[in-house]
């Protein structure tokens, strides 16, 4: 058998504007009862009858939000749907559809894209939203993708950051800090390739973490969970930047103070174990590290009974008067001021 | 009086990401009804109650669809807008709200994107479209803008790219190529400064199509025109690639075929004029030149007499049968086939 030594490259000259655009988009599919629209025109058209809609967007850019040197461009697409559902879940919604925008520089060929697009339809056949609007262009380097999903609610379930009470019960979903230790082994190993390109690392003991950075999963489960449960949370908001900078959020809305307790937090034993490796605090990962797409929310306390025997959720504080301030107490039940430190100041700290 | 030699410069680094966002977006009021939650929770939310919702984004990219070093932020920031609620003027919607994205390098002091927001602010004050939702992110350079327009309209008055019938005449509002033709201005200028910095150039002369290179506007009047001359277009695209390229757009999707007259394209005297200067043919820049953001559509010949005298809207030409094909009538009587030659080819050609 004779090996390809050069897979396919195609020229995203060859294909045109709307050809590439044709190309990506063949095989998005309208599932939605909303959907009355996709591709092809000016605009999508959508039909949300009685319910509410519900916008959100984001902007990714190389270089900045992502590097392709250990981001396949798989799970870079997956990713980039999931930080805009999770978005949408945070507001207690179903999302329903998005429009994906692109510009890439020529230096991509067009089977870098269709790996791309394979993972944005992935994450929209997993999650049932469909992709109904978009933009290819060009950029004069790298790739930026931007993204806006579109969701629907009944108006009476519809969660906003702004409704936390004092005494309320603060809530996480999953275990936090894994996305941001997952980094720090993907980056550890790309500099160990750059000394010694023939190295086969072994990080199988690292694969939740590297999960959690490489393909995040919103989490859909919570919002048909709390339906299910019938609570309505009063507050909600999800952990992009890290919990620290989402509970601040929480609370200045909401106008509340916050103990959270350190011994509450939720981590995973491969976060623990890497933090230790490193020599970094988990607490502080977990506060300050982002990225784990998990939901955050508050709860009346008479609702407690309902959720507190789920796997999925921990109750990590309460919320406080405004002018008790937001601390977080910690093992040796000290209090200390927390601080908004998210992703961008830890990673400003690095360089 | 003593001058201010240092213009006020704040590094966007002083403020942070939600600092900034704060600055930037704190004067956006939300004005429509369908508006019920905007900036500042994850997601928006909009309520279309009866109506259907239309949905429409684009991406622009600094050196790929703009120079900053003739077209003033401001500026961009109100074309930006304009791109994408011409998108959904197409559709006969009306647009009500729009997110914005942007992606910047720090070589962008905060004063420029305050400019870039007052172009923003000022086009959805106009047209009156609420700003809910956005995101604010570094870039490692340039500058990049991602909006996504949302829009609402009756079900019956939604006006698709494929409805079009042989014999439905075909419709054009306002005139072409003076934004393609006002670009050449611009760039012809920008070499002349290159050599003399102290040249103080007489634009006066080209200021129409000048002003439709770097401040258009989106036909806003038109489906409200369209509504009260009781005409429902059978087809409808806004003119962003140029009018060949959007003419082989409806016919391909209507399955028809089109005769459009050379003679019937409706030019601007300053096209004319400015075309003969730089020895250019002017209907090859009516047909490829793009950027020009007018409506063209096609409507059933029994509405004819409803449009006759209106001096906002041409008719061009008539759709025909698939099987005969797509033409140029020209002056001279000939019959030349119809080729997609967009803005991007031009701009091909010439460098």
């Amino acid at each position: 058998m004779i090996e390809d030594k050069n897979p396919q490259r195609t020229s995203l000259s060859e294909l045109g504007e709307f050809g590439l655009i044709e190309h990506l988009t063949k095989n998005f599919k309208l599932d939605q009862d909303s959907s009355v629209k996709g591709i092809g025109d000016d605009a999508a058209v959508l039909d949300f009858k009685d319910k509410k809609a519900v916008v959100s967007t984001d902007l990714l850019v190389e270089g900045v939000h992502f590097d392709l040197s250990y981001m396949p461009l798989k799970h870079l697409g997956y990713k980039a749907v999931m930080v805009n559902l999770s978005d949408i879940y945070a507001m207690n919604a179903k999302p329903t559809q998005i429009t994906v925008s692109i510009a890439v520089s020529n230096r991509f060929p067009l089977e870098a894209l269709e790996e791309l697009y394979e993972g944005i339809t992935l994450a929209s056949k997993i999650y049932k939203v469909d992709v109904v609007g978009g933009d290819t262009t060009s950029s004069t380097r790298g790739l930026i993708i931007s993204i806006t999903a579109i969701g629907e609610a009944e108006e009476e379930n519809i969660t906003y950051r702004d409704g936390a009470k004092t005494g309320d019960l603060l809530v996480v979903t999953g275990d936090l800090g894994g996305a941001y230790m997952g980094l720090q082994i993907l980056e550890r190993e790309k500099e160990v390739f750059k000394v010694n390109p023939n190295n086969q690392p072994d990080l199988s003991m690292y694969s939740y973490i590297i999960e959690r950075q490489l393909k995040p999963e919103a989490r859909k489960d919570i919002p048909e969970l709390l339906k299910a449960l019938e609570v309505k949370p009063t507050s909600m908001i999800d952990i992009s930047d890290g919990l620290s900078s989402e509970i601040l959020h929480l609370c200045t809305q909401s106008k509340v103070g916050c103990n959270l307790y350190e011994d509450k937090i939720p981590l995973d034993p491969q976060v623990i174990s890497t933090c230790e490796e490193f020599n970094i605090d988990s607490t502080t990962i977990a506060l300050s590290g982002g990225e784990d797409y998990e939901l955050l929310f508050t709860i009346d306390q008479a609702d407690y009974p309902k959720i507190k025997a789920n796997p999925n959720l921990s109750v990590i504080g309460h919320m406080t008067d405004k002018k008790e301030g937001i601390h977080l107490v910690t093992r040796g039940d000290e209090k200390i001021p927390l601080k908004a430190q998210g992703w961008n100041a830890l990673r400003e700290k690095e360089e």
